[in-house]
């Protein structure tokens, strides 16, 4: 069907089609809003008790399998971990033959770069095209239908560390694409390219000069107090900018109307602030509204200024209508790492909500004059001081698991971590392509180690700001949600069972132990049969879940920066193990 | 349950008990007679539509995961190929919890030495043990309860190439486990070790001075036409037995009234048969009946004498007593890999009958008068010459797939390999550690090439020796087989899929796609709940699957001792993916 259509002349509209098609799952994040929402109902508060695995396909990987696949038309492209395998399965024959298979030569010392664990967050479609990121900082456009390559270009350095773990977005005539490395110094950026030859359009830095970071002329217009011209480097002592981080290793979503698009940057480098003393380090750990056809900023706000944390701002916005006070505004949701859940403006970063989402204590609040966190003093990371007891975990109170939105129940589903810290700054000295984190943590439960619990997923009233309901879990849920019109909301817990609960009231409905962890994204689709399934990738990693994935030593707390400990308390290694497939779930 | 027992003073008296439990699986073959039947039949021809996977266990290897899970009281041990690790289960509280984890130190030499990939065909439980075979050689004891080492051994030298992928099996107060390396021109052999102290109790070389393949004074006595003393020496040319093969790398069945245990032992080395040239090569391509007590040989008969085309003789003997003529014989029923289904007496090696159970052309049939085979002489494989179209081919028509047998409908039930060869022997040098194979393979489809279908799965008439029913598989059935008192049985196919059939008829009942290719055994147990379940691995590998497990060149059909070609023209790297997890099933 899609080779015999005319290619639009900008992939947005295939997109935007695809995305409206409850039958489809065209990129990562279902749809552009990122609502991670499907109009399925086939499995639903009704049927899920006879929701059982109808096929598995391993992906010959290991390690933290996160992202999801992708639905396009009858095929499914499944991706791993590095290698970065991409596999094309053609669901018309059942369950799947393999259209074709894609490994990318890549440079092996990625997998030492790639601190909290090997991840793929996934890859993107648009125009008869696949795109990938490797971990060594490739860009790959395939051929969809044959999985020749069409280009590649070199997106990051990985003699610098730089690393590509997060999915790229397609948008018009481009692909986007971030890059991770923040513990390597690396200064974040995102890119754009020719979707189909894969030339450069832009590039968009975090941090250093406004032409580096491309602002619009109307920058922050309506909100001056977010910040303006000139401190992508005045915001920083001299030169510390170009080591800065703010990479964009998170999501990205997409207003047509507003002609923006939203990502979020990371934590500023090293961690120690010392030397990022004198600023706020703009723009590390911020949100930004972009115009895709420039990459020219028309809005940025930083939510943890000076970061001393680890508080990176990479986390998805969710671009949803909401009420706020009398009128319907255009909203971005955002559940941030530093723990507040952020409402604003996608139009102009206005912040029209900031709340906890998780149990925190290292702000006050967040001031409503200025939009800054009122900070506790001693809560705040200091060189050779270990800070104790300091919530949430620089892991966040949420970190790269994206929630979901259902507009049936207007709530956001979020998997959280439900943990604290001990964080002791240190000097680091910057060495191309190698550690430049300068932090030493122990990570415990939340409520400062007082927690028996580890995670929890809850229901979000983005309006009233406050939780409607919440499930306690064993382990921080490092999985996506997935809610559809079934009335069901789908997550996967760290040792691997995947669950279906009432999105209205959160009861558990139906649930499975899959072979490893989940910390991927549950998708639902349409088969060529017409039928519904729910599809998610087993496969324990990420950053809380490596220390289940590969052997680390057993005496160091402190290793796999704070994982080790954080893991073995909760008991994760000896609750899971390592794999790597996608199961497909329907009803006969 | 079993801690509170006293300990039986021989391993048998228990592992008989819980052999003829229903709801247990304790050894690889579920009893001694190796039958892999289970009286279970609430998954039945008129349940099993209900079946599906209840939970699902990542080993966190890659590779063929050959072999089966045990089942002992309330936990069940799983197992891994290399590295070899192995998990102690919980089954009480649903689906499992972890109790033990153990990964033996090995020499990671051991991999390269896997010319038939890295696999292990299980453990073996005995005295509150557990028995596992390392690749890299060694015999280890684990207290089932804590997995701590109780003892160990080194059965393989591995800087000669000796490995280990057999299941030892544990018979009165001793674990013998047998030795791989048949390709790098090691010397076959069993060793039985004390199974409290791992003490060295006696070691039976396949070949070589009658003191070191250790036979009884009665040896052959019913048999003299089979072979007497002397002849591990005399057949063979000079002291090529010192290299020659023979290894056992199969499986053991065991008959405590007979007091006598059966298994096969490997093709001579090198292949080039010019090095081997004057005698039959004993005792390799032999099965054999030994004492368990003292390791001495009651009877043994050699199936392919001089042989030139890699027909190990190392399938399992399945013992059952069968009537032929007017009596009831005490049979061990043997599907070999060069083709033919011997019925033996078990007690005396006497041949029933030897008929083919897959096409052959290599021998015109076996000889009634001295149980030889009736060579075809243009079929046997020549130095220098590349003889077309031998069929089976060195896969045999079966290979370490174990057959099953129903004692309901007398029948067995078998996967084959539907595979043919053009072979050439080859000059080979001895050295170490080194390959000494001295054959170069092209391996494809069945009747010389002309079947587009590379497999069967078939049921076997042991007294009639016919087929009852066959059903035709794209690849070879590289799984074991499974019956049960639900009129069904079980089997895997190389490209994932578990299939359960009419025992009676063959018809298909049931089937689903699976992570990854089967090449394991399924297994039916009770779980603490008093429900049936059925287990198997998925992760393909193993000779045949080892092109989709690993990558191999796509332009040489020879690699892989020739399962590259055959691989390919069957097109199973394009039609499963490398896995490795144990999936259980259940009807709710
Ligand atoms: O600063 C960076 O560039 C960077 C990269 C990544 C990444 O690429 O996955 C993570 C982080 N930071 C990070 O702070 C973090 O919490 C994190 C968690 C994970 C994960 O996949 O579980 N990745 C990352
Ligand atoms: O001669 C030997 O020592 C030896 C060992 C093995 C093994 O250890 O797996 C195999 C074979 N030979 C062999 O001939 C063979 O067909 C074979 C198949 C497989 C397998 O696991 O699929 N192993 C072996």
């Amino acid at each position: 069907i899609l080779l015999a259509m005319p290619l639009p002349l900008q992939a947005n509209e295939e997109l935007l089609r695809l995305g409206a098609d409850p039958g489809q799952w065209p990129m990562q994040a279902k749809n552009y809003e990122a609502t991670r929402y499907s109009e399925l109902d086939q499995i639903s508060a009704r049927t899920v008790e006879r929701m059982h695995v109808v096929w598995s396909f391993s992906t010959g990987a290991l390690r933290g399998h996160e992202g999801g696949p992708l639905v396009i038309g009858s095929t499914m492209y499944v991706h791993s971990p590095f290698p970065n395998t991409i596999y094309a399965l053609d669901l018309r024959q059942k369950p799947y033959t393999i259209l074709w298979k894609y490994t990318p030569e890549q440079k092996p010392s990625a997998i030492a770069a790639a601190c909290y664990d090997t991840v793929s967050r996934g890859v993107a479609y648009g125009m008869g095209k696949i795109f990938l990121g490797t971990l060594d900082g490739q860009l790959i456009a395939l051929d969809a239908h044959t999985g020749n390559e069409v280009w590649k270009v070199k997106q990051g350095e990985i003699a610098r560390g730089e690393t590509i773990t997060g999915a790229p977005i397609v948008i018009k005539d481009m692909v986007i694409i971030g890059i991770s490395g923040g513990e390597f110094g690396v200064r974040g950026r995102i890119n754009a390219y020719d979707i189909q030859t894969g030339k450069p359009r832009w590039v968009a830095y975090s941090q250093g000069p406004d032409d580096d970071i491309l602002l619009e002329g109307d920058f922050n217009k309506e909100c001056p107090r977010h910040g303006g011209e000139g401190e992508g480097t005045r915001s920083w002592p001299g030169e510390q900018w170009k080591l800065g981080g703010g990479t964009t290793w998170g999501w990205f979503s997409y207003d047509p109307d507003l002609d923006l698009f939203h990502y979020g940057t990371g934590n500023p480098g090293s961690w120690n602030t010392e030397v990022r003393k004198g600023g706020d380090n703009k723009w590390s750990c911020t949100l930004w509204g972009r115009r895709p056809g420039t990459g020219k900023a028309r809005w940025a706000f930083q939510m943890t200024p000076w970061d001393s944390w680890g508080y990176d701002g990479t986390n998805e916005l969710i671009l949803v209508d909401l009420p706020i006070g009398n009128a319907k505004r255009k909203c971005a949701v955002h559940f941030d790492k530093n723990g507040f859940a952020y409402t604003l403006d996608r139009g102009t970063g206005e912040v029209l909500s900031a709340v906890p989402f998780v149990y925190e204590n290292w702000a006050k609040g967040i001031n409503r004059g200025d939009d800054r966190p009122i900070e506790v003093p001693e809560k705040r990371a200091k060189l050779g001081v270990d800070v104790k007891g300091v919530c949430p975990s620089s892991m966040g109170g949420k970190n790269q698991q994206p929630a979901a939105y259902d507009p049936e129940t207007h709530l956001f589903y979020v998997g959280t971590n439900n943990l604290c810290m001990d964080i002791q700054a240190m000097e680091a000295k910057y060495n191309p392509g190698t550690p430049y984190v300068g932090a030493d943590l122990l990570i415990y439960s939340g409520h400062e180690g007082r927690d028996k619990y580890y995670g929890e997923f809850i229901a979000w009233d983005p309006v009233k700001g406050r939780r409607v309901w919440e499930i306690q879990e064993r382990f921080p849920v490092w999985s996506g949600a997935l809610a559809t019109a079934g009335g069901l909301v789908f997550y996967g817990t760290l040792d691997g069972w995947l669950k279906a609960v009432d999105a209205r009231t959160g009861v558990l409905l139906w649930q499975q132990k899959l072979g490893s962890g989940i910390v991927g994204n549950p998708i639902a689709f349409l088969g060529p049969d017409n039928k519904e399934y729910i599809a998610v990738y087993s496969g324990v990693g990420g950053w809380f879940g490596l220390p289940a994935a590969v052997s680390l030593p057993k005496d160091d707390p402190r290793a796999a920066m704070g994982a080790n400990g954080a893991a073995d308390n909760s008991g994760l290694p000896q609750s899971t193990t390592p794999g790597g497939e996608l199961v497909v779930f329907g009803l006969d």
